[in-house]
């Protein structure tokens, strides 16, 4: 079978079982406080839970250099990782960089992408702490990116029947931002600028992580399959369903004015827009959204369910079918992105 | 300017200095024990010194599928970085795998390189601690490897004029298992395998780096690049040179066998041997022989010359030449390796 044929999912699976076999109640490993399955890796060191993630991007694959600039990918390929790090609620603290170069990469374009790195590193204070610099048949950014968690760390496994769901900042943007790029729209100047932004410089919600973790929010991911497939890999681990309002989703509001009614379906399923959704208690919703800067939106609530079921309606309560539900590796049949 | 007319370590320079101006001396960065240009990046967490580094294997570039088995790179991706660990005098505790893999890749492929990766990893207890998995044009594997560190760490920038140069294990095997491999010569089943297993599961000095700190040397580096070259990292940030007797070399036996005269060559020049190279005083090089259970070899002393300047000779104190002196990415100009 080829990895094509199974799938991303289907071989983490199979990998996250090889591991467990070979580590799990074996005498002499240092523990986890969460393994693999999560955002990030988290372990006790002495003192401090440490929290360690690492994400590639490749040329091609996850990006194009005739749409992305070299600064920009330098800052989403950092911004990706610290991402991981608030789905934890986390502080980030340093960040590895292993980059693989064609040989006829310019130099002026690295000292871009580095500068487009530092930009955002300086932002949360990530220390950058060296890498490997190697060559490559295509342009490959790794970026490990370690940190310390509080004592209580989000997870994807605890949602509970009840839980109120919720989103910071806007969807759809990411997708939109793909689409008009790919397809080479002529929009509106401003609209252009925004959708760029949005899928090429996300802005990782740290501070919104601890927030969350201050107020007793115990369950969160970073949207970076898409709010369906994020939404599912939360349910899946928890156990739970899901019923969320389509109407209510915080669609993008360029997307909305570009794309009209296909604008839902993307912020459903559009992937990478970075922003954590989390489920907890209604009452702690409103208190983190009296003190987020970011906006903060219901959205649904998780039920008791087919685990990993997620339905859909209408702010009328009837129910909405669509058609794509999330981006995976390997899998040559993706959504409409 | 193009990467491959800068090089390799003309690169890692101008982004040291891109990163050195955005961080130092500027408020609210967590510290560096050591920054970018050892081993591995340290710094000070709560009670204990954390180490980090990243290396990645890229397909065609690091290694060719013809010749090395899945199994085999699984091993050599974790080895290196453990290696990088073993160069601080750390201990290796946790790792994180990225992964690109085509399309086409079989599954049974993949379990087979986690199934080398996890066999060294069972060696030192390293808990593979997840990562991820995508797709690429080309196999590439990026580890990176986290561990603690001793109060002392192994440095590269602290060798002093008059210290003891000395290696571990042997040098030259991984340099004639690539000649090997690559011209298809056919030689004896046992020498075979000897080569074969020095090019593709070098096995990294965790415990040796331990002890080296145990008897009170604070220089080291792993050979990945070459002995010289790797020698001439230690001179230039130490800013001494060095005098190498190339008789005393503990050239790996059956490279001699195989190669007569070139062998030393081989050995100086060859790369990817994974031994550490380290310098200080001759009484302690003499307990360390005692304790270890690798070959200790010293083959030549620090001086007070040029930073960086190697000079070889033979055992009647001959000046001897050599053609190359080791490896750097993006120079087409290679050694003959």
């Amino acid at each position: 079978m080829k990895v094509s044929e199974l799938g991303e999912f289907g071989l983490i699976d199979l990998l996250v079982k090889m591991i467990a076999d070979a580590q799990d109640s074996q005498p002499g490993y240092p523990p986890f406080l969460v393994g693999i399955g999560d955002d990030a890796a988290a372990w006790q060191g002495k003192n401090q839970t440490q929290l360690a993630t690492v994400d590639s991007l490749i040329e091609n694959i996850h990006f194009s250099l005739d749409t992305i600039s070299w600064e920009e990918l330098g800052w989403k390929s950092l911004a990706v990782n610290l991402s991981d790090i608030a789905a934890m609620g986390g502080v980030p603290e340093y960040a590895l960089v292993s980059l693989g170069l064609p040989d006829e990469t310019e130099v002026e374009d690295v000292s871009s992408l580095y500068r487009g790195m530092i930009e955002l590193a300086k932002k949360f204070h990530v220390s950058l702490a060296g890498g490997d610099t190697c060559r490559s048949p295509a342009v490959m950014i790794t970026v490990t990116v370690l940190g310390t968690g509080q004592d209580d760390l989000l997870r994807r496994s605890n949602a509970r029947t009840g839980d109120t769901i919720a989103v910071t900042g806007h969807l759809g943007g990411a997708a939109a931002g793909l689409d008009m790029l790919t397809r080479k729209l002529n929009l509106a100047a401003e609209i252009t600028a925004s959708l760029r932004e949005a899928f090429h410089k996300p802005f990782p919600r740290v501070a919104e992580g601890q927030l969350l973790v201050k107020h007793g929010i115990s369950t969160a991911i970073d949207i970076s399959d898409g709010f369906l497939a994020d939404l599912r890999h939360i349910c899946e681990t928890s156990h739970v369903s899901a019923r969320v309002d389509v109407d209510k989703l915080p669609v993008f509001p360029p997307v909305r004015q570009v794309y009209g009614d296909k604008a839902v379906e993307m912020a459903l399923s559009g992937g990478e827009d970075y922003e954590l959704l989390f489920t907890g208690d209604a009452s702690d919703m409103a208190k983190i959204q009296a003190e987020s800067s970011c906006p903060i939106t219901v959205v649904g609530e998780i039920t008791d369910g087919n685990p990993g079921e997620i339905s859909l309606f209408d702010s009328n309560g009837n129910p909405v079918q669509i058609r794509q539900s999330g981006w995976e590796h390997f899998i040559k049949e993706q959504p409409d992105r």
